[in-house]
């Protein structure tokens, strides 16, 4: 049948990604930028500490190349939470010096395609919940890109019945698991919160695993026949202690 | 046969979206930034009294993600009374501090499918007034997005008999129905009025259902093969005493 | 046969349309504002004096929504005067408040389906000469959008032979009969001179009769499988009475 | 076979098309507007000469609608030639008060679809070397546009034979020979070089031939079916003796 | 079967486009633009010791038409090197000047089709080893652009059998090795890093075999039917020697 399958929602996901304008920054007062950069690591400080407290995650890199200078990938249990941060970020002293460059809004997201045996919990296993509840790694580097699943001619995902879905999204896992340990994936859904249908966010040790791993999914039916995808956004990550020296001038 | 069928239409709308000007705003003296929000309230007061009149109604959202800051869903009996809504805006104090981000122009829109019956008067009925000049819901979370049909190859809505069109969309409303007392839909027709043909506007309580709706409905046919989707602008409610908060720097 | 048709063509055409930099008009001091507009003024009376000479037509209305903020349609018979027009308005005083919007130069258009009779002149009979050099009409809304016919796949227009197309197109004016006394209609075209293939420009008393219109015709096969459509602007016309209230801040 | 054809390829061009920044050259003192004003009266002149010793040509016209305000067509023996021209126009004082608009790179270009007999020379017939190497004529109006060949499922220009190619492109050229004395045509090739694979400049003594010419050829199956076009560039010609009237203020 | 091919990946690449800020360069002292260009050869200087020294190596090339003034094409050892050196451009005192004008992020990238023979070790081949870490030519013409393989109903390279696509690629590598000589390519892979899947550097002495490739492999099934092409960016070298005059006004 062609139907929809259920989905288990965790945490709220904001990408917020800013390009910093350096004409500004370089134009300000030493006393200006002490200032926005004194406010910005309070900000940092206070995420790490709804970060130790489980009340939310968050990924913090620098983006290569010109579409953004660096990437927040925020996650907290209401929207409100992520749009009140972003705010912040806006009003802060260091928000002046920011220009808006992309962002995306997404839930994380799993789809229950397995049936649940007789009292089985899911959604409550520990495996579940710390996937929905993720401690984003602080690994070296990150991939972030939306896609949608195709609609098009002989190609339309939402046509094709739900057993025939989950046999190529099972291929597609199959192909996943190889890059246990090398890549951490978090899968967000933004379905009628965004312009595309998903967000994918890899985080790696090795840069081309990054690229080892789209490569080799392309060629998986689910992709090759059903995917489509957005811009790539590349970076690597900036540890607390590096702010100043990315922000010196 | 491929026909047209008529429309009730009600209320004009407008959908407005801003972004503020974060840095102007800050650069702003404390007095400047007082008038602009008093100037603001006056408006805000004065389009409650139009929607306590039952002479139209709006919604007022904060936008998540860089697409905007704000949105404004207006409705009006005229175009005129929409288009000066947007001027006094513009020139109001406030509008110094607010960049265009998307705008939207259509009107309330009900498709008739079902034929009428000797001595009904459809149009007239409450609950079809209702539904054509809406006090719109203050729920806590909107979605906005525009849609097409198809015309693809294939895949082509208007070559589709009257009939089966009315059945896809039967079939459709059934899935809508589920989410009564969930979700609040209203829709606008914008055929030769803006850039898609219809804009769909979703009010919910809780911010995943505006996400399962949406991805539920993907599979009926007539958003599988018929569907078009443009962008999607997501906001929590601003209620009126949260604007100085919401402008407070 | 595939072969094209010849057509009459009548005045050139320019839509354009602009936003008012609404900070820059309320940052210019009372005079400079009051010298504008007493520049602007003149321009339009001057305008209106082409039109009363029967040596041009202009339509003048504002744009609802941020696409722009208002629209002129120009009416010339050589490109030069509409060339000339465009940069008059660039540089008065007026101007330095206007930022260009979006534009279309085209020429009024009738396609010659239809073969002539022997010793018949259709070309200089009153009623063509009446739609290739109209004067513009005063009716409260205007729609401008442009389109193409498709070429994709089957769906190819200029594939079709003349005959056939002829036929499609007899049915669509059809419909638009309908319309007569509620809709007039100016068709330019535009193919070799700007990105679309042709513009249309509705009139109507009515703003709802220019969703009826549009709706009803996208059922025609002639739009159904060959029709592409751009963007829709959309307006309520400006007085010359007006125009110091569309401006007073 | 499908197979290449050789071509024929003359001087490199560039297509330059700026905007003029009105407000700006507004707001210069009289004395800046005439230094500008003299330094490109001497570009001009400097071209001028280029052109009258064979080495080199070029068009100068004024665009109508907001896409520009003018367009320069250089034709240069090398891309040194023409990127020096560039840079002296961006360094040059009127440099200042013009914001780029669009460009295109390319090189004139004859496919040589036709063998050579034995004995034969074409590249070096006058008729050839004079298309090569042209000295552009000052006719009243040009259009300027960049194509593409389609490759889409089964319209796809590459996997066609070339003898079916020749015959489609002599077809094309029987259409083109109609308007022998009413449009002159240059093709550039720009496959290597720029978003699109050629460049199509027309000049005409009446602008309604532009459209004539562009509508007519689409019926050509060439064009109906392996043709995409870019936008459309339409200017009315600029003589020396015009330009101080065009930057009056 | 349908399967990846493994790849050799070599030095991390970034493609870096600037347009110079020309009214604010002429806007600077003469003590400023000499800081800006003392600080800008400094750079260089850096550069060409890394290259000296076998650590990666960058190309430097002045580009043609509005798209961009320059473009730097980087290649370093570590992402992280080609980020730092990024930044640190944005951060130098010409950097002020300097609008991103497009980005690029890739790695030299060489597919294997063909299978390793017992004992042999193609990657550690001078060849291969050459070909992953090189020394960029200093030719005096580059084209840049970005490519992906086509999914696209019948034409979907993705669903290819592997032997398929190496017999498409080997006859094109078959039109590839005519230009020997004539053009060196570097092949970078960016699926995963970036919006295309590959991008394409070519370097030539003549400009013309930029075109004279480019056109010819158009016609190479694996580009006819499963190529799909970015813009293009064509440039010419910049010596050392030449910068101070490329910055003077």
């Amino acid at each position: 049948m062609v139907e929809p399958v259920k989905t288990f929602d965790g945490w709220y996901s904001l990408h917020d990604l800013r390009s910093i304008d350096w004409v500004a920054w370089k134009l300000a007062t030493e006393a200006e930028r002490k200032d926005a950069l004194a406010d910005f690591n309070q900000l940092l400080e206070k995420w790490d500490k709804v970060e130790e407290n489980k009340a939310g995650s968050h990924a913090f890199y620098k983006i290569i190349g010109q579409k953004a200078d660096f990437l927040f990938m925020f996650l907290r249990p209401t929207v409100e939470e992520l749009s009140d941060l972003e705010t912040e970020l806006n009003k802060s002293k260091m928000g002046d010096f920011l220009i808006p460059a992309h962002s995306y809004f997404s839930v994380v997201e799993i789809s229950r395609y397995r049936p649940e045996k007789p009292g089985e919990d899911i959604e409550n296993s520990d495996y579940i919940q710390g996937r929905l509840y993720p401690t984003l790694p602080k690994w070296d580097y990150i991939s972030f890109y939306p896609m949608d699943r195709r609609r098009e001619g002989n190609d339309n995902w939402y046509t094709l019945e739900k057993d025939i879905r989950a046999k190529l999204l099972y291929e597609h896992s199959l192909t996943g698991r190889k890059y246990a340990g090398k890549i951490q994936q978090v899968i967000t859904g933004s379905i009628g919160f965004d312009a595309w249908e998903w967000g994918v966010t890899l985080f790696a040790h090795d840069v081309l695993e990054l690229k080892n791993i789209v490569y080799e999914m392309r060629f998986d039916e689910v992709s090759s026949r059903y995917g489509e995808f957005g811009d790539f956004f590349i970076g690597t990550i900036i540890a607390k202690d590096d702010v100043s020296e990315f922000f010196k001038v």
